[in-house]
């Protein structure tokens, strides 16, 4: 008896976790996975960190090797590009690194296709020294750049993550480090008090910031390479240009073979990752998530959600029972000493989606203030009028962010309300924490407030 | 017209935030606070850190002294000892240092007596150099006795909280340290298999751990100064005795007057902090608190509980409408680099409370392996079976465990599942954690064995 074939389209966190999952609880399928790219199954989110040295082992990122996924009968396919889908009959078209191409069938398809830098239609893009870090190929590349050509100049187009951990990561190499930010506020995910507390910390490394309207016009280079570029806040020299914009859904392929896509411009998926074809499953960055406080999909490219709808599908794809519970809006990065995350809505999400908020800032320490290394903490929580359920909260410090991130959201998960924060049973000892959290400190400042 | 009168019974963390809290919202009660001590309104739990010259001021754990309280028209009288109350005619018997006597009458009355250390009969506790570690005054004695005797030798009898953390602060004295402990176990709050780390940890800085079943069978000193200690375990030099083999709620005085004690021993309370007496209230040390997975009353003598039932009740008191949501058995402490913290129930408690559980415990890391700065994280989660309803966490490491607590507690309050667990939305980057926290690694375990 001839199994049943999974074919993965996208060999990295959701399309490997799929892999993974489906063996454990079903040794007969068939699983393969085809990749674009020359790696499997590592760590995106810690590219910066090995360009910047410290992390020294680039295959220290690699979760499993395609020889590893192979002695668990996986099989994975690098540098194997799908072309297309044909879901009536059940195949997918491959080309190989040589531009060979062939076709695989499949009874179960699952498109993990990730997401990629949104494209830029600039002049000078082509130039050498210009780069956009997405996959392992790009840190390479960027790795190779800086050996070769020890720039001094490093330009950063974009605020965001990426932006941000790049910018930490090349002035750890040496580079002077300018970053180009649209608008007036550098990292959009939080709140803009907030975010203004970034580019501080940001000069006080030496990198020089510029906001404006048109953050790149053109990359500049006579011999190839780039030397300068053209911004709406003027023209800097720039032996290195990062390009970190943004990215988009890879749901090209996907939507050429009648997949559904989302308002988003992402797949639409159910719960257990399935698409509006029978037996066609998407999970990651190429996929909608379901936001359980906006109650609706958004699109978040994180390798945590990728992770957790990867595994989802792999349960479902050998009839198991899962469905993913979604997201409530995580995030957090570090830039230099700077711990920044948020969860829920920001105030101004939480507005735009209609939610009456009220909403408070405060100063706190991230322990007893009386211990010595005790450090400067900000957070701001948002919460609804009237029924006082928590919306959201965004932290700053030097430590403890990731500890008040993570239990607003578990509460932000368990629907909890500010006085249900007010009366958390928390850790406390000097060394961790003051007798009452920040988060409850700003909670009950709200719940005064509301009286 | 007169107004009411509130006497406060013992004037720290419960005492004195039920008298900020009714203040907060009625500027006309009168409010008078008594304590036998000399200290008001300080953190218990930063003397050790003081007498280890981690906190170099005392001042420094003074949250709030008698003239800012004096400032909201908050009495407080220090060396003032309330020896009777009389309910019936809602008066109280104040002894003051001169051992004068005189009465104060009340309209309401608040008990915030707290705890003591458990009283032993044997010989030699007279001694100079013996100690226990309760208040403030405590913590100044044994540094006097410190500075002027100059002690090499230090034993501590009992590995509680106290104990452990004493060892830690004596070390960083300079004293030779002995910690000598009842039964097999530290830290009777985790599982043993868990405990038995925190041995290695004090024995790699010096500490010399003694297990025996009579931890003191006397104290000798023929100077009228300790000496040497008679252990089950041997004889050791001991100039410098602490002892720290519990605590036992400050009860006499309300049950003298009638007040209800519960079977813990402690002053028996509805989540208003109401005894059976009407307008007589008790909160912190001397009161039992609600145990939210228990669904009764314990008995738990915590700073953080002091002043969640002190707010609860200064609201109640002035007409306000609150009630303490209870605990979840939250806990932590640290001991040299070692940070250890607990929520819920343990195994062990948990299966003496007749749930049925599962349990797993795994080795994991507070961040992403590969960044450089990752310290190693043991983690024990125990849940009910079938059910798969979250009881309780254990954490031991060398950071992050503050971080696993505080979202595992918040998921005991939400009552949350493995389930639960597993889909958090947690934050996710590299220098904070794994792109799988070691709560959901843990949880999946317990959800995959369970299948």
């Amino acid at each position: 008896m001839v199994g049943k074939r999974l074919v993965i389209i996208g060999a990295d966190a959701a399309g490997m976790s799929a892999a993974s999952e489906a063996r454990r609880d079903d040794p007969n399928l068939e699983i393969v996975a085809f990749d674009r790219g020359g790696f499997a199954s590592y760590s995106q989110c810690g590219l910066p960190y090995w360009l910047g040295g410290v992390v020294s082992d680039p295959a220290a990122l690699i979760a499993r090797t395609v020889a590893e996924f192979a002695e668990r009968a996986i099989t994975v396919r690098l540098h194997h590009e799908v072309i297309a889908i044909d879901p009536a009959r059940g195949e997918v078209r491959v080309r190989d690194r040589r531009g060979d191409e062939s076709i695989t069938g499949y009874e179960q398809l699952l498109i993990a296709t990730g997401a990629a830098p949104v494209q830029l239609d600039i002049p000078g893009l082509d130039l050498d020294g210009v780069f956009a870090l997405d996959v392992m190929e790009d840190a390479i590349a960027i790795a190779a750049y800086i050996e070769r050509h020890a720039p001094r100049h490093a330009v950063i187009v974009g605020g965001g993550y990426i932006g941000l951990e790049m910018a930490e990561n090349l002035v750890a190499r040496g580079l002077d480090v300018r970053l180009i930010q649209r608008g007036e506020q550098l990292f959009g995910l939080l709140d803009r008090e907030l975010a203004d507390r970034i580019g501080a910390v940001m000069e006080a490394h030496g990198v020089d910031l510029q906001f404006c309207d048109t953050v790149l016009e053109g990359c500049d280079g006579n011999t190839g390479r780039v030397q300068q570029v053209q911004t709406g806040a003027g023209v800097f020299p720039a032996e290195l240009v990062i390009l970190a914009v943004g990215i988009a859904p890879c749901a090209e392929l996907a939507r050429g073979a009648g997949i559904a896509l989302g308002q988003t411009g992402a797949i639409a998926v159910d719960r257990q990752q399935r698409t509006n074809l029978s037996e066609h499953y998407a999970a990651g960055d190429c996929a909608e998530v379901w936001h359980r406080l906006l109650q609706r999909p958004v699109w978040m490219a994180l390798g945590t959600i990728a992770n957790k709808q990867g595994r989802v599908t792999g349960r479902v794809i050998v009839g198991g029972a899962a469905a993913y519970a979604g997201i409530v809006g995580t995030a957090i990065t570090r830039v230099f000493e700077l711990e920044i995350g948020r969860t829920g809505l920001t105030e101004r999400e939480a507005q735009e989606a209609g939610f009456s908020t009220v909403a408070t800032r405060i100063e706190s320490t991230d322990r007893a203030g009386y211990m010595p290394e005790h450090r400067d903490l900000t957070l701001k929580l948002v919460a609804e009028t009237g029924s006082g359920r928590l919306l959201g909260g965004q932290v700053l410090g030097r430590g403890g962010v990731a500890q008040r991130i993570d239990l607003l959201a578990t509460a932000l998960y368990g629907e909890l309300t500010l006085d249900d924060l007010a009366g958390l049973d928390l850790a406390y000892a000097p060394p961790f924490n003051s007798v009452w959290d920040p988060v409850q400190v700003a909670a009950t400042r709200l719940l005064r407030a509301a009286r």
